[in-house]
């Protein structure tokens, strides 16, 4: 079955039924990106959420030095917008790119209603999704306060396992609010802890 | 008029329209704190939302060893909650205090159903409020990973005018998340440059 991750997030996190799956077909688009390729540049506004198939896509903000800061990873069965653009039809601030080769679900402001029109209860399911995003938020501002550099690497590798491997370590240093010499030497620290254990 | 900031929330930020404010009354209660008083405790499921009419409340988190992190302040016209626990219904991870002596709108999770079933277009200002308040928490992740301490405290006085005059420094300082050290030595470069300009 193609878009299978596509697939179990309408039935397992929307509650589409699966004979119901073929009815969604006609809400979303696939699109197939190349790494590097831009999806959403600041200044546009958005009216598009990416959910990922297959690949990775993360969404940076560029400060007037220039200077890239990572706001979130999406690996697969993740879904990453600028819900700000989209819910309140501003500018965005923000980039999302593809840094690997990825197989992109687009779904369109509409998509959720739509859905609803054929399957109601979508709407809370829908609802539930938003307040998680205010969760995820919430806690990050926490743990960027709140938080050693090295208890917020092992979050890290616990909220995107495997992700060491597919992004360069800059890229995670910057999502971590820290310097790429601070990550080597909070990684170089866990080592050595790990040889002493 | 008693309560003239919150009336004028309603009327101005929710669109009840001035002679329907009476029958709003019901559906809120008002709470006199004092300084120090803590509405919210971790551990705790909210089901309340603070409206700041005179006084000054905080939001923060208490980490392992035992030290606070300032999430939010609201002053005069803000609005105060945990959305996270109040949404999701789960245990709350942070604290809301009284800096001041307050008068606060205590309005309950019911609070936009009762006002949404006399005025219907209410449900839409309140899912807007919802927005902001996702863009808010976005650009704040944004902030504290993508600026230096100045710019950070400099967005903090454009934020929050007067604060500094009501608040400890090291309040402002973990709000900003960095040490107390950093702000005072950010303030004094701050001046050094006024004196020179």
């Amino acid at each position: 079955m193609q878009y299978q991750n596509f697939r179990n997030h309408l039935s397992k996190t929307l509650g589409v039924p699966v004979d119901g799956l073929e009815v969604c077909s006609s809400f979303y688009e696939v699109e197939e990106v190349k790494k590097n390729e831009i999806l959403l540049r600041e200044g546009e506004v958005s009216d598009s959420t990416f959910f990922v198939e297959k690949g990775l896509l993360r969404m940076y903000s560029i400060d007037k030095a220039g200077k890239e800061h990572v706001i979130q990873f999406a690996p697969e069965n993740w879904i990453i917008s600028d819900t700000t653009s989209q819910l309140l039809n501003e500018k965005s601030r923000f980039y999302i790119e593809a840094i690997e080769d990825s197989t992109i679900i687009v779904t369109k402001d509409g998509f959720f209603d739509n859905l609803a029109k054929v399957y109601p209860h979508v709407a809370e399911k829908n609802q539930r999704l938003m307040f998680n995003h205010i969760k995820n938020l919430q806690n990050r501002v926490n743990a960027l306060i709140s938080t050693t550099a090295e208890e917020r690497y092992l979050d890290f590798l616990k909220k995107y396992p495997n992700l060491m491997l597919r992004v360069p370590q800059w890229m995670v240093a910057s999502y971590l609010g820290i310097t790429p010499e601070s990550l080597s030497r909070v990684r170089k620290e866990l080592a050595n802890k790990k040889f002493i254990i």
